[in-house]
């Protein structure tokens, strides 16, 4: 990958974007693309921490394992997305494993020059202070969520999210971005509640499931019926 | 309260103590002291952004209102713990209320105060961050046990966090710090999912309730029904 196309891909990256042009050529000089494949593990939890990653395309999943080896998936991520960030604040080591779910793309950029770049530069500090905030505001609406929305609503919640246009009520197709078993552990759910729950969200809302596509026949019926249960108003502000 | 009480309740706060001096100096010109009583609304969510409190004592709640009414209780804070924080990057509106749980003393300290701070002293950014990394982490780790735990190992999770010895093994008494609604509203759970659940907790480790005292007859045996199903072992580090 060129440097001029790492760049652009940093510049995806939310939290990157804000950094200033000299500090994300320094990290440049360090970085490397990567092209893995499905199952491809990046780093397992309480490794030692070396690098983060920024996502240029496919998913992967972050996760965490109890001791008596079962796996809560704490995010899915794609293409602008970054992990392994929290490191820094975590004695070195990464708080949680991750996986690719699919062929991935990405770019691995050493800590020590993040670090580097947020101890000389107040920016980067402020920048990577908004993303910690903004991680910790995902975090605190999910757990929100858990607490007030039903499983079918929690279903529809995730779906609203992949609308591409939330204004028109018209039908419109969504392709489920990964395989529904990772789905359901991505929202919590045992798959047997999966089932039921999205079950009860067609009879709900009446949406369609064909495979992977899901046909959302009204988005202010989804909305109604998945919002009220919510503090946030439809749509949700990015 | 004088300034001298004022600085050391403070350096009791975890994200204050490793603020500089100087910028805890300029914080106490502006900064104010409470007392107020059980119900005392210190903001409503979506309200403009003033200040941020750090309590001196007492416990305080965090809530979100869906839209049909219901709660969800965000956290519950007490002595050394602030609140209104993430405001600062949440365009200066508060993302949660807050309300006394019981009669509260805590400092008010206004946010432009703080945010002069952080934009001028790279230190203090640095403790703002380590402060948004850690409320981050605890987080994340509530959204792992709402998805690895069954209700009982969440309540045994709850207990063990009060322990005042984690070491021996003895009976030990704990005293649950605010009503058992509230614990159960914290926990995200139905009150009746809650009696059922500490039903069973007592059952499966042989603990006692009598009102708001627990009786913990054994620690290890109360952390090997909870912990197994969680990534970290017990003791958790802090």
């Amino acid at each position: 990958m060129s440097k001029q196309a790492m760049i652009h891909a940093l510049k995806n990256n939310t939290f990157l974007q804000s950094v200033s042009m000299s500090c994300l050529d320094d990290m440049c000089k360090t970085a490397q693309s990567l092209h893995v494949h499905k199952g491809h593990v990046f780093f397992l939890r309480e490794d030692p921490a070396e690098a983060f990653y920024v996502i240029v395309r496919g998913w992967v999943k972050l996760f965490r394992e109890s001791l008596d080896g079962n796996q809560a998936i704490l995010d899915v991520l794609t293409d602008g997305h970054s992990f392994g960030i929290p490191a820094l604040f975590h004695e070195n080591t990464f708080p949680y494993s991750s996986e690719a779910v699919e062929d991935v793309i990405a770019i691995r950029i050493p800590l020590h020059a993040l670090k580097k770049s947020m101890e000389g530069n107040i920016q980067t500090a402020h920048s990577l202070m908004q993303y910690m905030a903004k991680e910790h505001n995902n975090k605190e609406k999910e757990l929100e969520h858990r607490t007030l929305q039903n499983a079918s609503q929690r279903i529809g919640c995730f779906l609203l999210k992949l609308l591409h246009n939330t204004h028109d009520d018209g039908p419109q197709d969504i392709l489920l971005p990964y395989d529904k078993a990772l789905v359901s552990s991505r929202l919590g759910m045992k798959p047997e509640t999966f089932s039921r729950a999205l079950a009860k969200l067609k009879a709900e809302t009446d949406i369609q499931v064909k495979g992977s596509t899901i046909t959302v026949s009204s988005v202010q019926k989804l909305a109604a019926y998945c919002c009220t249960a919510c503090s946030h108003t439809f749509p949700c502000k990015p």
